[in-house]
């Protein structure tokens, strides 16, 4: 049950931002809510590996001043947020969840990192991630059932946000580390294009790793990334995040493809109840729904995802087999079983698998490119249910994974319920097209709102 | 003037390797003679930031009861090879030509290093690269003319390669730093497809980076780097370098196209000279030769590359801004002059400017595609002529930037000479046909080998 005996908010820093003018309320005044939270719930949670805050304070005064000289570097100017911590900080350590990084010190800032700092962002911590990203969990716990796992790998940092403890996180994916902790924990989750935010000091070197947000709001998911992506770019080659610098205004698709994809059979009833009742809701606000049984294109885009999880597995085996081959050379009683079963899976492979499993994916992206002729967006569940019981798991990564294979936008909001936990709906954009799929949550959310009212 | 007074030799490790099963010739020998040539010529060179003579004695040692055993690892099994110091290695020091990461360890091997070792090659030391492999030189000399720069960024792999004190060395290529010290120092530069190595644990992370060999001979460099692709995959999402494990045969190309670029304004008499009379020894072999004047397609192409230095330092430039950003922020005063402008010019574009440039870069490189309808290669020099005297340039890049902008195999020849010091003849090939592009370099090695006798 949640800590507190009442359930978690997330604490939306684009509302606070907005009294910062009149003076009524400052980034200061703002961090110390924050802080109040972890100071309530982070012993119970553990979503942080370190904290500082010192830094933070000092931070958040530097924040106020510019504020009160009415000079801000950035709509996320004063915004309390956490770093992953497979993410390099140059103002603490960077442990990626591997006790063969315990206190290691990159001595520099990643370049979201640094973006961040130079957009006026107030960072609190690091927080908690499973080793090197992946699957082998580190003890965070649920906010609204510390029974639960709060999901993975941005375990830390879905966590904090689902909470209160920070406005927003900076979170990893390659598979569902974003989207699956947004959903158990009750925040947005944003997972961009592939290659839209740099990487460049993020230990996720994956084709299909991507950074991305854990945040409070549509507003601090999307003021967030841009103020990076604006500063650090993409990775290098991609021409990162694109859009405005203000959210876009809601936006009514003309038409929304269901995709079930393999995760369907694997969710709960009540997940899947609430998910098509939601799709029922969107489509009375005014949006066709097209799915496998009404449309051919989406038939065989569902077809082509089915093997989204293994197909992933093995393109991120193989793409793993570095750097785990070398810290196992140093010492692999550090290293998790499954960490040593993913590499000795990789050592299995040739560069040929590989190749024909990388072509295999362009086929299903291309595929996946075709909908946008026939539809604004596709909708899915981000999990197949509520948060699982247990520390051992971070749950079942299913459905998050057609996103990831494909490299498109995906984002989970946390507008579904089951087993009175939170649950995520997302919605799956195209390629380099963020900002468009920004502007249809915008208006799901207000959808759901409005029914919540 | 050369240190020993005699003009340096590479020392081909597949002529070597041969012996290896008669037993005539060892592992353990072989490398008692690139140390001998070190011993002699690395204190006025100076190629070596750290030397690992234990660690390399005991990796031969390992290779020679291989070959007694009939039971070697790979065709670089008992190779002697250097490790371009941006690359991380877990048994020395990783300093990248910067005081910031003067005695820094990463405790890991980079992807490359890992697989190098895997395929049984003798790690000999690490070898000088400039600040950060971009331009600013750390004194390496260059082995045929001491007053005279090696070329850089991968200074000391050219110098030591050039002069026989190791087979092959790992370089690094953003601009030009593998083709122009291959050129100055007369051995074989051969600059993959972009992506065809992976650069896991190799601090060039810029979009036009590509990892790659100097080595003694073709066999060396393709025997080199296709061990590694093998064992280590090309960069995450790219199929990797491909092709047979044995170097392709010779053949014959039906047409190349002459590629004079930007730099043909910039060459010496001798060196346009030299490659003149070369293209004409090449078409008397049997090969049509097209150009600018008698091909519109070239034309086309010989104006989209004439920005490439322009074009390929501003987008070099914007993708720099970080880590250099956080490296100022930790300390400026270790950063070089030239580091901190280009920081500075980083610091005045957008992510729009960066947008537009490679967007143009995708232009020049689809423009570019369209030339393999027609030829099967271009050729051009490797630099505008022989090293430059002094130390503080590591000279002109402007040869090597088309090849880089483009993505493309390159393969630098020492089959020319200008000043009575080496120089390059460079082929350039199609995006993952490196293969194909040895083929055809392997022919015209031999038509000047022929010429030589």
């Amino acid at each position: 049950m949640s800590p507190a005996n009442s359930r978690p908010k997330t604490r939306p820093f684009h509302a606070a931002r907005a009294v910062f003018p009149t003076g009524r309320d400052s980034p200061s005044d703002c961090l110390e809510r924050y802080l109040g939270t972890i100071e309530e719930l982070e012993p119970e949670v553990g979503a942080f590996v370190t904290l500082n805050l010192a830094g933070a304070r000092e931070a958040a005064a530097r924040s106020t001043a510019r504020w009160r000289d009415m000079d801000p570097l950035s709509l996320i100017d004063g915004m309390p947020v956490g770093i992953k911590d497979i993410v390099e900080t140059i103002d603490m350590p960077t442990e990626m969840g591997s006790p063969l990084y315990k206190g290691w010190r990159s001595e520099r800032d990643a370049a979201t990192v640094a973006a961040l700092r130079e957009a006026g962002a107030v960072i609190v911590g690091k927080t908690v991630t499973t080793e090197f990203a992946a699957t082998h969990p580190a003890g965070t716990r649920n906010p609204w059932d510390t029974a639960c796992t709060p999901g993975g790998s941005s375990s830390g940092s879905g966590a904090a946000v689902g909470s209160g403890m920070l406005a927003a996180a900076l979170g990893t994916q390659v598979v569902g580390s974003i989207i699956r902790p947004a959903s158990f924990c009750g925040c947005v989750g944003f997972k961009p294009s592939i290659g839209a935010l740099n990487r460049g000091g993020s230990h996720d070197n994956l084709s299909q790793s991507c950074d991305g947000a854990l945040a409070s709001s549509l507003e601090d998911a999307w003021n967030f990334c841009w103020a990076i992506a604006q500063r650090a770019g993409g990775d290098p080659g991609y021409p990162g995040l694109a859009g405005p610098e203000v959210i876009p205004g809601a936006k009514l698709p003309r038409t929304l493809a269901v995709l079930e994809t393999a995760g369907w059979r694997l969710a709960s009833d009540e997940a899947k109840q609430n998910f098509t009742a939601a799709a029922a809701r969107l489509k009375e606000a005014g949006v066709a729904i097209i799915d496998r049984r009404s449309d051919a294109t989406v038939a065989e885009i569902e077809t082509g995802l089915a093997s989204a999880v293994p197909l992933t597995r093995r393109i991120n085996a193989w793409e793993s087999r570095w750097p785990i081959n070398t810290y196992r050379e140093r010492d692999a009683s550090l290293l998790s079983k499954t960490m040593l079963e993913r590499l000795a899976e990789a050592e299995a492979m040739t560069i040929d698998d590989y190749r024909r499993d990388i072509n295999e994916r362009a086929r299903i992206r291309a595929l996946f490119a075709t909908l946008s002729g026939i539809a604004d967006a596709a909708i899915t569940l981000s999990a197949t249910g509520a948060a699982p019981v247990g520390l051992q798991s971070t749950g079942d990564p299913v459905f998050a994974a057609p996103g990831s294979l494909l490299g498109v936008p995906a984002i989970s909001l946390p507008v579904l319920e089951a087993e009175k936990l939170p649950l995520g709906l997302q919605l799956l954009g195209f390629e380099q097209q963020d900002a468009a799929l920004f502007a249809i949550a915008v208006w799901a959310r207000d959808v759901f709102a409005e029914e919540g009212r």
